[in-house]
């Protein structure tokens, strides 16, 4: 395609962009179930679009969307167990995850990088960037991270451990408390990208069971969190946090930046969207944590009742579900998944074991569950 | 801060929200002289609204973006002197160098990344990232990569040299021609961040000179460009693409993303805002050559005409200006920015030759620049 030459009136772009649009997905069409998204919040939309133009790469012209970025590390530090806790808002849990690595890389002797095998792949792809050695550790009954075999493989060269607090493909919770017993000294990060606006409210209702002990900050060795308010938080793109428990992490990271308004620049990224940071803001102080309680237990009912209609339909559950995402055997959930796109609906697979995933976001409705089960029911 | 337990109504969080926009310097206010970001045309802003909800790292769920992505690329791969030109709309041009960099590494037995002293800190932080070793080149009298030690420091160990179009400090060009003959099958990326979306327009208009030789696609050896739509785009954050001339190099990067619509994630964050790729398409095609070529001629109008205000009041230019970016000579720049910031102008600065540093953004007008120099007048 070529930029024309003279440009085209706003009108016949938005006809362009007309055609686009009908090719995407909407959520609120009732469609999607595999999904770590959703669409945001009205508030969060609003807020967005108020604060477009200011770049916290440059935070000097952007004192006010700096102090918001301080508050929502502060409030999530808090809901996580430590109020102090120091961190960025970033693009999301890929950018806060690779950041976290490089900080711990920076600060071992070691290069290995131990993780449960349901980690999510952005790991691999900092591992790749980083050059670290991966060293993946396999699960429990529960689907999560083995902590006999982790212990036989933590040795003087492991620069971190990873646990993960609602994995990607199951929402298994790790057992941090045991990990951080493990650790030593070697840095825990808790990638709570998905979790982390889930847990915290389950235990609130008093909704969690004893496959999820304490995975946060209240948890002596853990070092860093990633949570991102895009995902679970309700708010719009790129929003995800980085905590750390100590100081100034960020300084590893960071290099000069002379004509800037700050010395030096701290986030992997350079320019960065503010919008998506006074987004967070502003969802997170007008729902408050009983607004967040409300979204998971309507996400989690939701849940149940998807559980209960595919059961009604001959298949059975890989694990009761600990958070919004529940997923069922199926010999075959490739096929499974372009059968039910070829009718308009977006599923999701997990490959070990093979099985049909589905995320209750808080755009999946009844209707929309019922409407899709109707479908997979002639499918399989 | 806390989050609250039950949350605020929303007209008590927009009274937060206005506390906050109030400590932001908006680009409107005429006071920002040291960004190379701006106030995004009213039309992306528009667009980008109408398009936040898609998530492009799950690009099966949203066709009609990705679509508009390729696109995006398409246009500016015709721009730089090749239509088949690979890319990724990525969160900026940090995110694109380190992609770039990492790409070359992967290629190359090599870990030294050659660069003139002008790149940009992004460079570096990707350096440090990525374990490379720095190989910084001196600048000749215009301030362009002097390519007689260039070619003294190519070796065996060179995995890539980067050139810029449009340095950060001074917006000088360097020869990408000459640089391109002496690279010799190493990779050479080309960062025109900022001047991506200038030269182009520049030239078409007939109004480069001399000291600006081709710097894109049309030169052989080039084998990346970077350029971003949210800095003379005059679009959304976060927009910056990465263009490569080969197929298929985002494969180094990739790795398993099973649960997508996609089997393999290709680039460096997961999560991507398509509000910002949605607008810099529908920017692009509404503008057209003809309405980039109006923003930069007026652009590089209010340039000249604040370098004749500023030499009217004594001071002396760093270099005649290749774009809408001039820097004056002064002994202490540093305290002449604190001295302006107390009296609400962002100006910025150069380190070597110290010097106050300005960028004719589209926000700036000629009123904008009388008040600033009458400020500045006063400072001095």
């Amino acid at each position: 395609m070529k930029m024309e030459k003279k440009g085209l009136a706003r009108s016949d772009v938005d006809a362009l962009l007309s055609g686009f649009e009908e090719k995407n997905i909407s959520f609120g069409s009732g469609r999607v179930f595999g999904s770590m998204c959703t669409a945001p919040h009205d508030y969060a939309l609003e807020v967005h679009q108020r604060f477009h133009e200011s770049n916290l790469g440059n935070p000097g012209l952007c004192a006010g969307t700096s102090e918001m970025e301080r508050c929502v590390i502060s409030m999530l530090g808090d809901l996580m167990g430590y109020r102090d806790a120091t961190g960025y808002v970033l693009s999301g849990g890929t950018e806060a995850n690779i950041t976290a690595m490089y900080i711990a890389k920076n600060r071992s002797s070691g290069k290995k990088v131990i993780f449960p095998r349901s980690v999510h792949f952005s790991v691999l792809k900092a591992i790749k960037l980083l050059g670290m050695d991966p060293v993946p550790v396999g699960l429990d009954e529960d689907f999560r991270m083995d902590t006999a075999e982790l212990e036989s493989k933590i040795d003087k060269d492991a620069a971190m451990i990873i646990g993960v607090a609602g994995t990607t493909e199951l929402g298994a919770v790790d057992p941090i408390r045991e990990i951080s017993d493990m650790a030593e000294g070697v840095h825990l990060h808790v990638d709570s990208a998905f979790g982390g606006f889930v847990l915290p409210f389950l235990e609130e209702m008093g909704m969690t069971d004893d496959r999820v002990g304490p995975w946060d900050f209240r948890v002596k060795g853990v070092g860093s969190i990633c949570v991102d308010p895009h995902k679970m938080g309700w708010s719009t793109i790129p929003a995800g946090c980085l905590l750390f428990r100590e100081g100034h992490p960020f300084n590893d990271l960071a290099v000069g930046s002379p004509y800037l308004t700050s010395p030096k620049a701290y986030t992997l990224a350079g320019t960065r969207n503010s919008g998506a940071v006074a987004s967070a803001f502003a969802l997170m102080k007008h729902l408050g944590r009983e607004g967040y309680c409300d979204l998971v237990r309507r996400c989690m009912g939701n849940t149940k009742y998807l559980g209960k209609r595919l059961e009604e339909i001959g298949l059975s559950k890989v694990m009761e579900p600990v958070m919004n995402l529940v997923a069922f055997h199926h010999p075959h959930p490739e096929r499974v998944q372009k059968a039910m796109v070829s009718k308009g609906f977006y599923i999701s697979k997990v490959c070990d074991p093979p099985a049909l995933r589905f995320v209750v976001m808080p755009h999946v409705t009844k209707d929309s569950i019922d409407r899709m089960v109707e479908t997979l029911r002639h499918v399989i």
